[in-house]
């Protein structure tokens, strides 16, 4: 059998991962956190567990009650733009990654082209090269990670039929502006390509940064898919429930496909997030996150000041870049593996983020960690 | 944007749970229980959703003891095949559907070839045409369901890069015999394609048929997926937990592929599963399977008998088919509408299966359902 991904292996978070158990590494290399979700969303899944009647299919595009629910914030925290109709633009997908997976199998034809911006979430260039299509890069400098624009529009042209976008950006947290949509609006205008918002991190916005949707924009509006995930916001990486939000005729292409690649969500799961999400207090609670992961940032950066490491902005996410080369002259990779084994904390090398594996000298710290295992890490560390 | 599928429309089993909520008809359509799973099943649930550090990230593959639990049940029910092993060979996912989707994104290339068994659950051929790949159908003749070899041998050619078998088989209950496994073997021998074997109705068998998995062929098992849920072992369609067996070769194809579409499935569920799966009742249950379904299959045939319907011989799964020209000769569609609509039992056209909506008179009735809810539709078809 000849692989359709040879050069695919083990992705970086599941090694270092692996390498953090095998080591004993206090593991800050793997996106999730080490708490729990709140105490009202673990008591919503066990009281739905227990219910009769909430263990068959749900319906293909999730619980009713849960895209209402998922419309009526959305609508609350993006007061300028309309709201979504949970009947026909707001599909539920097992994780984002079902989401994002979803929407580029229903749009990426054999040698459509997809711009995405590098370092780029692992699974994005397999996914659009699992569908035919042809992966153009164009590289975010360190160490803002701001789009080169003029860059973005020597690639861009008809065959572009999707531009993919994550706001804050993982690794970097960078955000995009409202200039950065504008620039995005005026190169799409007149094409037909259309525009994935992978927007995961959403509510993890930091200094008063406004993190602006792209159903924020008016124009791109109309050819976006924006995607989120309840594992971010909830501390649930593990119960893999997000969503698409997308105009009636991208979502219905969308949901063909979702049909086929898992059909629906967890019936019970997806009760208890409803639950939660309808509460008075879903808002305060979205709201809340920017202000707990700054704390963690700021502490984190705190611990680490005047230990020689070069600590990179950090707008939004909960990753810290770091360069190292005060230390080493090691490449990212050799260097991630030194500081596990011999250091005792697991990290990810950002030359994992680009598919020619540039290495910038850069790696990555996921801060959404109680604060004593930040100080843990940061001792070690120092 | 144009639609890869545009011949795709609402699936016929969400449409008919619609049509029945809308005319209150008692839905015999959609394949799914209408009692709750085992009790010790829920409530590991409810006990998992509140175990903290249940809730991020299961590995890639399946949690450990989930695949641990699965393999060696399976080494106990499939005695005369070597067990397989949970590191290498078994990959947990987003439902039987998400196992389906990975296998065919896994190992079909534009222009591949896949056979194709009809009447076919839905998702079969789009699922395929995602790919680029060319479903080659092949029609299973009333009212037995059995394979035509000769009418197999004429579509296989050295584009096959794939068969698909379901046994027992949704809709028509029709279970593959060694003698079926023989001759797929003999025809595959000398050549690569590969076979993916949806066992979901496994232990869903009657009359001490005996059910013959891909695995127990020592020829096939070399280039088989086998694929199971719990969905259907458990009566839990709505959590989406379902799994692939395959030897590591080709595991590691699907699980590249796993790793993109959803990456994991949720953590506490697994758990949950696991704790039932490694219990000592797990193998009573699953064989207990077989005498409950086949109750119910009597017990809707016997409240049927008499009165018109010609029911077709049930070896397996929970589905009923039945041809009604005693009282119509209207196509298969129509009548299904005319009995939600003025009988009050919602059921599955059998021309839905068929790619080319070929008609054969035929409807399904699932009597996966409570005993008063058979007695109360039969009341109404008689
Ligand atoms: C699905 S594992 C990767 C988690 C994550 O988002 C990250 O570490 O970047
Ligand atoms: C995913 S809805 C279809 C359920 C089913 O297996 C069937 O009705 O055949």
């Amino acid at each position: 059998l000849q692989s359709k991904l040879p050069d695919i292996g083990v992705s970086i978070f599941t090694q270092m991962t692996l390498l953090a158990q095998e080591t004993g590494a206090i593991n800050l290399a793997q996106g999730f956190p080490d708490y729990d979700p709140p105490q009202e969303l673990l008591e919503a899944l066990a009281r739905h567990a227990r219910t009769p009647g909430h263990h068959q299919y749900a319906p293909m595009p999730g619980l009713p009650r849960l895209r209402e629910a998922i419309a009526a914030q959305v609508a609350r925290l993006h007061a300028d733009a309309p709201a979504p109709d949970p009947a026909t633009e707001i599909t539920v997908t097992a994780g984002a990654t079902e989401a994002l997976y979803a929407v580029l199998a229903a749009v990426v034809r054999p040698g459509d082209e997809v711009l995405v911006f590098e370092p780029a979430y692992d699974l994005y260039g397999p996914a659009i090269r699992l569908q035919g299509g042809v992966p153009r890069y164009v590289r975010l400098p360190a160490p803002h990670f701001r789009p080169d624009w003029e860059a973005v529009r020597r690639v861009v042209s008809p065959r572009t039929r999707l531009v993919m976008v994550n706001t804050p950006h993982n690794p970097s947290g960078a955000v995009f502006t409202a200039d950065d949509w504008n620039q995005l609006a005026r190169l799409l205008s007149g094409t037909d390509a259309l525009v994935l918002s992978d927007e995961v991190y959403e509510h993890l916005v930091f200094d008063d940064t406004p993190c602006m949707s792209a159903r924020q924009h008016p124009e791109l509006r109309e050819r976006s898919f924006v995607l989120s995930s309840f594992g971010k916001t909830y501390h649930a990486t593990g119960w893999k429930v997000g969503y698409c939000i997308a105009p009636p005729a991208l979502t219905a292409e969308v949901r063909r496909v979702h049909q086929f690649v898992t059909f629906a969500v967890s019936t019970p799961t997806q009760h208890a997030l409803a639950d939660v999400l309808a509460a008075d207090t879903a808002d305060a609670h979205a709201r809340g996150l920017a202000g707990f992961y700054q704390q963690k940032r700021d502490e984190f950066r705190a611990l680490l000041a005047g230990a020689g490491w070069e600590l990179l902005p950090v707008p939004g996410g909960y990753f810290q870049l770091a360069r190292y080369d005060a230390f080493s002259p090691a490449t990212d990779v050799a260097f991630a593996h030194y500081l596990a084994r011999e250091k005792g904390v697991a990290v990810v090398p950002v030359s994992a983020f680009y598919h020619d594996g540039f290495d910038d000298g850069l790696i990555r710290f996921c801060f959404a960690k109680e604060a004593a295992t930040l100080a843990a890490a940061a001792e070690r560390l120092r």
